[in-house]
């Protein structure tokens, strides 16, 4: 087939129109964790002849292995290091916020507190923008992609490392309600990567199966450095970035956030920082009270529901921008900014920050901070509202931001509302197991996890009253499940990730693979030539990362990356560029160029039409592009076991398959012969239907 | 191919004889996962034309599943109520045995003493061998096999219900040192076997994901009705069964314990039951002290290590019956059960039951039970000794047992004489937390689990103290488990039962499908007759689940269940049965009568070879045997996307697919041909070859 006809139907049916609702970027490669298994244990045995036990031992998975176990302790310091730091900055931000309103005119003051406000925040969006954008938002979806094979590029960049550290510390000392929790698992996420590529370590990065435990350890020790909790921070971990979990991964998880717990209370007590502190809660049996939890589980429920409905429709009415004056970068900013500084400007409590606000509720400790000037029940209540409005438009920005902390408190805050209600009915002293169990439930509701009870429970040192708590929690995890996304996957769908959608039962029953097969899929035979291959590449896209060889009959045989492809034809290239005329090099020069930077500029397009041209009129380049492929070379490192399904299995099985497989791609055969290929984008696809 | 030589071939190759060390016992089904998954919701689209949409919510995987919330709460409340009422027995059997020993002499007093223990061990010997011999043992491993696929027969009867809980209270109240953790969740998965038997739970037996889902949340409850603590349950409960877990099951499980929880609770405050008591431990920090707990973590590491190694021994030292003499079911009990009340008699610490010791243990209780009569440090080094040699003892007997408790009091006190070496050092106040941590350590080192540390969280009520503790469970864990199996593991091995074994790099790296696959295997071609379907049902053995379709080249096309394929043939032979001589309606019944009992009564052979010789003789035999199959028949239930992999896949893409999947068998294809095929056993095989 010609490369005009397949570009041109490409473009016309483009993946991105099918699905309009997504952005047409493609700044991912999508890889294969199955195809991974054998790779490197593989490399390890064909390229050196017998290699030394010892280096069998330095790059396997053995719990004992000391390079990883470096690599771990490494990594947890680092993040309690960087995590200390960050915290302690932004500490001195808001005390330096609250030392300027001293003077003696209120509303000079409120100006200042609004002036320090806007520069901040501006200055984070600026830094964000500027740096990496890629630091934007939480980063636990795009640590979940990742973690399911999705590879992001400049997610792990060092720009978008200070970005987002700068951006968050900013941000948060700008006043704006958001929590820490999703960039510090973006910033140990990066750690993480960097460390792998330091050259002892490296067997790490190559291989795809100890680099993604290496990962889910960053996000777990990211969790452990900012309560303090390392094994509710394994178990979050797990839980919001895993459809499956290896059990013994949790070892490595467990063992790195260890030592980021060590090396941050250490810090901590150094520093002499502030932390949430124990609390001393008297043993909760089961009584009839436990029937009040139940009610404070349901509308915890139903509270984190709306709370992820309010903020997703906040961000797609933004990305739809119906107002364009109201929706630029830093306008935006400015709008919510404004009513963020305004709004905690106004009460002594409302100017307090998350980690004071949960030390009040569960200690009782109001009269420190004017909770009881007026009336308590109003306080809260303002303070409530606000709390849960000026967070979602916080996260609304375009500003790296968690929402674990603020979510905290307004759970805190609902908690102890509650239970001025139910002390009309019950008369006991469990003020603040009620702030407890509020703020691990409305957490647990937005982000459908349970394990935030023991991270409640790891922060108060105390497990006393399990019962209310797991009680609450668990309700509220069943009403807002069943009504919503999870605020993580609500935000990989807006940011149109890849990730692998769940399908609806009766589809999965109804279809099999025949049905949503790709028809049209790069191929090659075992007699192509190098032209071939670059049509295949082409093909091939953004979604499948190998192509397959079949036979002259049809037969699959095997698969090969597209990576290796665009490796061989490059130094096929390099092996004859000197025979070129100065015209044709330039001209395959401009093809490499395109090989390299397709999918990371657009515009590099126009240099491939050209090439185009010049592959049906220059003699020279058809004659290069006429040269048989050596499929024997070791830089196509062939794979002769491609993965292949029958094109009438169910689709319920292909689902399973590639959840549990991590697959990218499954190539379709009738028979032995290759029929159709299924991506990931081919289940999206089928969900929503142009 | 003819039956006889078939016959004949797997008499000669007998799986069995090429794995000689392991028992020729078959009373095990492998099913397999991945073959279910479409399996019941294609059953719903097909049998009925439009299954109402209530009906698909009833029986769907949906959070909020009313029967599937019912049936968890039932399972919860159940397992309490069970749990409760043993508890309450064994109790009452400690306190009895107390009661007897109130004559003035002591000999008398040990004499009744040891008698008592011995009515009571042999009593529980006799139950659990004639009621059901699979009761046996601690349940776990067990319940490992089947969550991974097993089909265990008898295993869920409510004979083998009766045998485990008789056995477990007569045998702990008859003085033996073991604990109830394994007992309780093989009792709890019982419960749920039979739960889901009932009419309207019916879809969660017929529906495998979700039974297993239902089974794991079982297996949570039963820990959790040991220790009171419904999330270190479920922790627990993921740490020993799983490979890999979905994550989303996580919610069912911690469901069902908190019902359990609730109601164990509830049941103990009006039973006015003793508890493991909540401690007031002081706050610890980070101080110099933690090297003091890294040294208990290392020691408890070996001693776990110790313990399994000195377990497995004396299992394998009694299979092997050197001395028969010795090793008799009632005889070896007799003998434990001497050595257990001699040395528990002595002293009164010995007599303590292991909730009294750990509660001795945290609360520093001495002087209550005469520990510091004489020398707290020698009492405390008697008593680890005795508990751990005991505790291995009873392990290797006849009797229900499992190893948590005793395994945690042993720590404990191994854990305030480590504190009593470390007070020389440290002279703090952290008697309680040196017991808390060494009981965690211990178990974790001997289980593998690092959750264990939450259980322990959970019944002491604090988490003050979860850096020492943390620390010294993951050192122990590490320390055991580059030494040894898991002592679960370990059991499952010494069972023979066949569960997936793990191999080693180097064999993985150099083999592919081609090395390990079965060149003999079971297989009709699409114009196959009922001969054929005998001879394949013969083929397949216990090993393989289902037969393959080919068509005339030799392609891979369906494949049918045996018991589909079995069902079928007695289906065809109901029809017409009226038209037989009785001489062959004998011959066939008898046959028919074979392929029921299979691998229930090894005896059955005869009947099989009676019917071969009908077959080479019988000229009604033989027309029977000729009649063609109709694949188009609902009974025979075709499956037309047969897991097939090419020839070339990497043992260890072959061993991931085994696992993740939880397959049974794959099928290994050359260019769409059939040409091999991989069990379970086909792995076992190639690490152990003749």
């Amino acid at each position: 087939m010609s490369l005009y006809s397949s570009v041109a139907r490409r473009r016309r049916e483009s993946i991105f129109q099918i699905n309009p609702n997504r952005p047409a970027k493609a700044n991912f490669i999508i890889t294969d964790l199955f195809t991974n298994i054998d790779e490197v244990t593989k490399k390890a045995f064909t390229s050196s002849a017998s290699p030394s036990s010892l280096k069998i031992f330095l790059t396997s998975h053995h719990i004992l292995n000391p390079t990883v176990l470096l690599a771990l302790i490494l990594l947890g310091l680092l993040t309690a290091v960087v995590s200390f730091f960050m915290d302690l900055a932004i500490q001195e931000l808001q005390y330096l916020r609250l030392f300027f309103i001293q003077t003696s005119s209120e509303i000079l003051n409120m100006g200042i507190w609004i002036i320090f406000c806007i520069v901040l925040c501006e200055l984070a969006v600026f830094i964000t923008s500027y740096l990496s954008k890629d630091a934007e938002g939480s980063g636990i979806p795009e640590m979940k992609a990742i973690l399911s094979g999705v590879k992001l590029r400049n997610f792990m960049s060092y720009k978008t490392f200070f970005a987002k550290i700068i951006g968050v510390v900013f941000a948060i000392g700008g006043g704006l309600s958001i929590g820490r929790e999703g960039p510090f698992v973006h910033i140990s996420g990066i750690i993480a990567t960097h460390i792998s590529k330091i050259p002892i370590f490296s067997h790490i990065h190559s291989n795809l199966t100890l680099k993604n435990q290496f990962l889910a350890a960053a996000v777990a020790a990211g969790i452990a450095s900012v309560f303090e909790c390392p094994i509710g921070g394994v178990l979050y971990s797990i839980e919001v970035t895993s459809t499956y979990y290896i059990v013994s991964n949790m070892w490595r998880a467990a063992f790195c956030s260890i030592w980021c717990a060590i090396g941050i209370i250490w810090l901590r007590e150094i520093g002499q920082m502030k932390v949430i502190n124990s609390t001393d809660f008297p043993d909760v049996g089961l009584d009839l009270e436990i029937f009040s939890f139940i009610i404070l589980g349901c509308l915890c429920g139903l509270l984190g529901a709306l709370f992820i409905n309010i903020t997703s429709r906040l961000i797609s009415l933004k990305e739809q921008n119906i107002y364009p004056m109201l929706y630029g970068r830093y306008r935006y900013t400015l709008l919510i900014c404004i009513i963020c500084a305004v709004v905690t400007f106004l009460t002594n409590y409302m100017r307090l920050n998350d980690m004071a606000v949960i030390n009040d509720m569960f200690h009782s400790t109001f009269s420190e901070h004017g909770w009881d000037d007026y009336n308590l029940p109003f306080a809260l209540l303002v303070f409530g509202i606000c709390k849960f409005l000026l967070t979602s438009l916080s996260l609304s920005c375009h500003i790296p931001a968690g929402v674990l902390y603020p979510l905290l408190a307004a759970g805190a805050v609902f908690g102890r509302l509650f239970q001025q209600l139910a002390s009309l009915v019950f008369t006991s002293d469990r003020h603040g197991v009620y702030a407890a169990v509020g703020a691990a439930s409305l957490v647990s509701a937005t982000t459908h996890t349970i394990s935030v009870a023991v991270i409640v429970f790891e922060f108060t040192g105390q497990i006393h009253y399990f019962l209310p708590m797991i009680v609450s929690v668990l309700i509220a995890y069943t009403v807002s499940s069943s009504l919503t996304l999870s605020i993580y996957d609500a935000f990989l769908e807006i940011k149109g990730l890849p990730y692998l959608p769940s399908l609806k039962p009766a589809k999965l029953q109804a279809q099999c693979a025949r049905d949503i097969m790709e028809y049209s899929y790069p191929q090659i035979t075992i007699s192509a030539n190098l032209g071939d291959l670059v049509d295949a590449i082409e093909e091939a896209s953004v979604f499948f990362s190998k192509i397959p060889v079949v036979d002259s009959e049809g037969n699959l045989l095997y698969d090969i990356l597209v990576n290796s492809a665009k490796e061989y034809f490059i130094s096929i290239y390099k092996e004859r560029h000197s025979s070129f005329s100065p015209d044709t090099a330039g001209h395959l020069n401009n093809f490499l160029l395109y090989l390299e930077k397709k999918n990371k500029e657009s515009m590099m397009g126009e240099t491939f039409e050209e090439f185009l041209l010049a592959k049906e009129n220059n003699e020279e380049v058809k004659k290069f592009l006429n040269i048989s492929i050596d499929l024997k070379s070791e830089i196509l490192n062939l794979d002769d076991s491609p993965f292949a399904i029958n094109e009438s299995t169910p689709l319920a099985k292909v689902h399973f398959l590639f959840i549990m497989l991590g697959l990218n791609q499954a190539y379709i055969i009738r028979k032995g012969a290759l029929v159709g290929m299924i991506s990931r984008e081919s289940f999206t696809k089928s969900r929503n239907p142009a």
